[in-house]
């Protein structure tokens, strides 16, 4: 018999086989070409990152309950688990002045302390995230017409998406009028499919970040100002369990469009 | 200008680019034909592990100085970061009985904190690895057989590797017994490789450890013994830097031998 490899791991933590890694690989050259085809670089990150990078982008203070540091007999290091695979991305573009636009896609196991493990809800998972750097208008656009095209490609796969705006889960008091404001600018949102019977999670968000990011790593514009950011960022496994609960398991009995769609009927010679 | 991948990592931390990653995954590809071809499983581990596994197989005892935990709030977790890809195997096999030899490739990033960050010594790191489960003879004739697969196949690279016995770095004064019993009943090899000129580090390893996870995870043979494991790991980033020092940074400039040999000559049709 088999080994299950979903049998034996820590809650939200998940080993995949094979066939799941096969979609998996089909699904980030689509995203690649859907929704990062002037990106000037094609990122993979790790799984740690540079603590002083997250303090620095803000998030050790908005999300301490999500945040794993790595810690070592006892004592903390100078890495925290990657929170998104974004924040690997502006230290890149630190200090610089931006001539253009630039666009930029990453992908990188996610690590998240999350309480509940409710199907989908996973604390380590993979992001696939393209980010855009430049002015506010730019970057305003270019996120809602990534949220058109993922909309389109979610309808493709057979996943009609739910569209919302939607808020990060700030932490705290001071939290919740973070996210009020996020909600009322409208500056996220988000793409929900069903994972299972009466359970639907985000599986795509976007987000635009004003000069957040551009004001903490020191990115400009032309024009001096902190440039603004945006990203789109789809989380792999959870868009997997989307595809399994609408389609079922077997890959190779998901409807042709599907297959075609995702690139899984593309042959290679060696 | 397009920023650096390499540049703005913490210590002993990369990210990398698509031309490195085209590299890696034609890596896998081949190793899976060359030291897995009678896996029932090909799996891919998260870089986060149950704590409780790692304490089972010995880990947190043996290599306190190298295992990183995930703490939340200063707080420990149920979870530490994946020292080996193959800690995620052996609970799979937990209580099993084999009727036959069983073999399983993964693939995870892994994690040790090193104290030094010479070139290859890197903290976040890719490993392939190949687990065998079966009776004593049986695992190391297996070992033996992917050592010297691997080692011809090093050679088709253009990496001509030093073959030898080795030990692993166990802590402290018992530690110090162990590597030397290790070492001495010639149970790890490793084969070595330039990364940089005057840097040799193991790109390969290969391990019986007899009845340890066995013992550990009450998986037995037919006859009722702990059944024996051995292992082959690659370290990926290793080995993509030891290609880059032997043949140049641009992979498109390679030997064509060496290029066949990790199948980038292949094509696709979509």
């Amino acid at each position: 018999m088999t080994p299950d490899p979903a049998a034996a791991s820590a809650p939200g933590v998940l080993v995949t086989g094979a066939a799941e890694e096969e979609v998996l690989a089909a699904v980030v050259v689509a995203l690649r070409r859907l929704c990062a085809g002037g990106a000037e670089l094609h990122l993979r990150a790790p799984p740690v990152l540079d603590a002083s990078v997250a303090d620095r982008a803000g998030y050790s203070t908005s999300f301490p309950h999500l945040l794993g540091a790595v810690s070592r007999g006892g004592a903390a290091t100078d890495l925290v688990l990657t929170p998104a695979a974004c924040y690997h991305v502006y230290p890149l573009f630190e200090g610089r002045v931006l001539a253009a636009p630039a666009e930029v896609s990453v992908l990188a196991d996610c690590h998240r302390q999350e309480a509940t493990t409710e199907r989908g809800r996973l604390r380590s998972f993979r992001m696939f995230e393209t980010v855009r750097l430049g002015g506010a208008e730019d970057c305003l656009a270019w996120r809602d017409d990534r949220l058109d095209r993922l909309g389109h490609w979610m309808e493709a796969l057979g996943l009609p998406a739910e569209r919302r705006p939607a808020n990060d889960p700030f932490w705290g008091r001071p939290g919740r009028l973070l996210a009020s404001a996020q909600r009322a600018d409208r500056l996220k949102w988000e793409l929900s499919a069903d994972v299972a019977d009466g359970v639907r999670q985000a599986v795509v968000s976007v987000n635009h970040h004003k000069e957040h990011f551009g004001a903490a790593f020191g990115i400009r514009t032309a024009d001096g100002e902190p440039a603004h950011t945006a990203c789109l960022g789809v989380g792999l496994e959870r868009l997997l369990l989307a595809l399994h609960h609408a389609h079922g398991p077997t890959q190779e009995r998901w409807p042709t469009h599907v297959r075609d769609a995702l690139g899984l009927t593309r042959s290679c010679t060696n």
